[in-house]
């Protein structure tokens, strides 16, 4: 059997707690016979700076171009809040994405009808909701020069962010989007604001050329600002939702949010096919480092896993592993087993462990 | 009594429906002795385009210039899909603000009693609600130079966009919102991305250095991304919320359609208070053009006349005949009368006109 070489970043805040989960259930796949990796772990974000004084090794950034894909949990947090820019805990994050070339980030917006009541919105309205939004990863205001701040004469300060979008950045993110469309409803919405911004105005257009080669597909254009909206009145309108960096930074987390089940969303990012056909990707739970309930067991593992499951299918062919392991989750959820952000209020939740094992007795 | 100089610029789409039954409110409170007007009007937007060949014409902006407050309808439409950048209807927009100086928005997220079922978010999460944005409005990415598409040498573009802010810029809308939270709850929230943008360090630092004059009033720091999770999730959690022009414009959108009353909520765009105490200031609806809908009679003006008690009671000291509207529009609703926007499902609508006229029955 093939081994995968698995980086596992477990990172800052709820990360390690959920990563702990992951490593419990490569061990039971490892043990039924259906996958079998090389599992190597390094730091990112703030427990790297706690360690080496900066949120990124180059020996870890080394061995992340190594694997064959890296799991990721979390990064950030206040602990880290007074150290300098250049190496905050984000800045270890954006450099994995930058330096391996994670263009294309797909975050699924599922809602579980077993869940769907734990939604903000009515249940009608996200009852069956199944959005992925295509986001760009590696250009936009996250990464344009100049991005600086400079002190005026008069000892007032100037902060400049630079958003540059270029032709090929747009066209291969747009790709990506369409392809993705025609194996599910074959609909595409992209968002920008080209009333607004330049950028905005290429990247409608540069969209625009690029569904000439996918008469399958409908796209529509719709204004960022309306696009939010649209989401929280009719989220059951988009199917793909393609987007720049900063907007897709945004509009994805509205709409995991949406769902009611942010714990149980994964996410991958995506490089380029390379010659021989493979490509660079990491995995991550959409949800964030969650400081504020680190440590205490509260953290639901099933967005990470959840991004296992992905890596299995995405990066390694393994299709049936992950359907099984998510068959498992389907199973552990159907059973009522609940950490404490999805549990029904007056109903007593699991830990994050504890849902680790529920999934892990399913397998 | 005195005569004040208000411009009307109804715009497009179903701008011109809804400034005409502000028209006919001014009307109503002259003949009641309430305001007095000199009322001029011009084009703005796509009208603008149609009639003079772009959006805002140098006449246009001085006749606003020379005005004691503006009421904007709304710009824009697919009508004018294919203008240049240059002279898009909504650049006509984006030079009165900035020509004017207007650089605080205040949109407030009004969840009305008994409009609350109209909301996609659960009753208990939005009945009650009531947020005030305060959005930058002549700063950031908006208006930051370079703003261009270049061509590169193979033929491919490459476009930028400048989100610049300076310290005086941040600090006088920080004192917009602290001052607004004075009067309201005591509590602001701030929401930039500092862990991506240089501009949100800046913004955080200069905001939370403006707080210190303002030892009454609690702060609080909020990503942008995490900020539109918490309007979904939870939006009571918000009292006075400052942020920058781009996620102003995409979190006020998603507040207001939170509140379920999208065509009831206005909004006033101020410039700095002048040395005789009074500042330009510009008065819209929070919803836009909405082309689908114009011309049929089924936009609410609600949002509009409500623009115009906005005006009556900042910009003219008319809080008397500010309160008497508000409280017509009160009655008016508790009457039963609603818009296609906001009818329950199976009840008949009244149109445009009969929603202004019954608005004036109750004055
Ligand atoms: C942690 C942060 C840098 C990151 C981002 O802004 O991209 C996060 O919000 C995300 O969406 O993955
Ligand atoms: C019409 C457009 C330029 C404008 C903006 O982006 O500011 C609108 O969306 C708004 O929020 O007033």
């Amino acid at each position: 059997m093939t081994s995968y070489k698995l980086l596992l970043l477990p990172g800052d805040g709820i990360g390690p707690e959920v990563m702990a989960e992951v490593e419990k259930v490569i061990g039971a796949l490892d043990a039924l016979g259906l996958a079998r990796f090389e599992i190597e772990r390094d730091l990112v974000g703030g427990s790297a700076i706690d360690a080496h004084g900066k949120p990124l090794t180059d020996e870890a950034l080394a061995r992340a171009d190594a694997a064959d894909a890296i799991l990721l949990g979390a990064v950030g947090g206040p602990k880290w809040a007074d150290v300098a820019y250049e190496i905050r805990p984000e800045a270890g994050l954006l450099r994995l994405r930058k330096d391996l070339g994670l263009f294309a980030n797909l975050r699924p917006a599922i809602c579980y009808p077993a869940l769907a009541d734990g939604s903000a919105l009515k249940r009608e309205l996200v009852e069956g909701l199944d959005i992925m939004i295509v986001r760009e990863l590696t250009g936009g205001v996250y990464f344009g020069e100049p991005k600086e701040i400079t002190t005026l004469p008069d000892g007032s300060k100037r902060a400049v962010d630079t958003q540059v979008y270029t032709t090929a950045e747009i066209e291969r993110i747009a790709h990506v989007a369409f392809d993705l469309a025609r194996k599910r409803s074959g609909r595409v919405a992209s968002a920008e604001k080209h009333n607004v911004m330049k950028s905005g105005v290429l990247w409608k257009e540069v969209v625009t050329k690029v569904h000439a080669d996918y008469s399958d597909v409908t796209l529509e254009h719709v204004l960022a600002d309306n696009c939010a909206m649209q989401l929280v009145r009719r989220p059951k309108q988009y199917d793909v939702l393609v987007t720049d960096n900063l907007f897709g930074d945004v509009l994805s987390d509205v709409a995991a949010m949406l769902t009611g089940s942010l714990g149980m969303l994964p996410s991958a990012s995506l490089g380029a096919v390379d010659a021989k056909g493979s490509r660079k990707a990491l995995y991550e739970p959409v949800h964030g480092s969650a400081p504020d309930i680190a440590g205490k067991g509260y953290a639901n593992p099933i967005a990470m896993i959840g991004s296992l499951a992905m890596c299995l299918r995405y990066s390694f062919g393994l299709g049936e592993a992950a359907d099984l392991l998510d068959s498992a989750v389907t199973r552990t959820l159907a059973s009522g087993a609940r950490t404490r952000d999805i549990a029904a209020e007056g109903t007593t939740p699991i830990s994050t462990s504890e849902m680790g094992d529920a999934i892990i007795r399913e397998l």
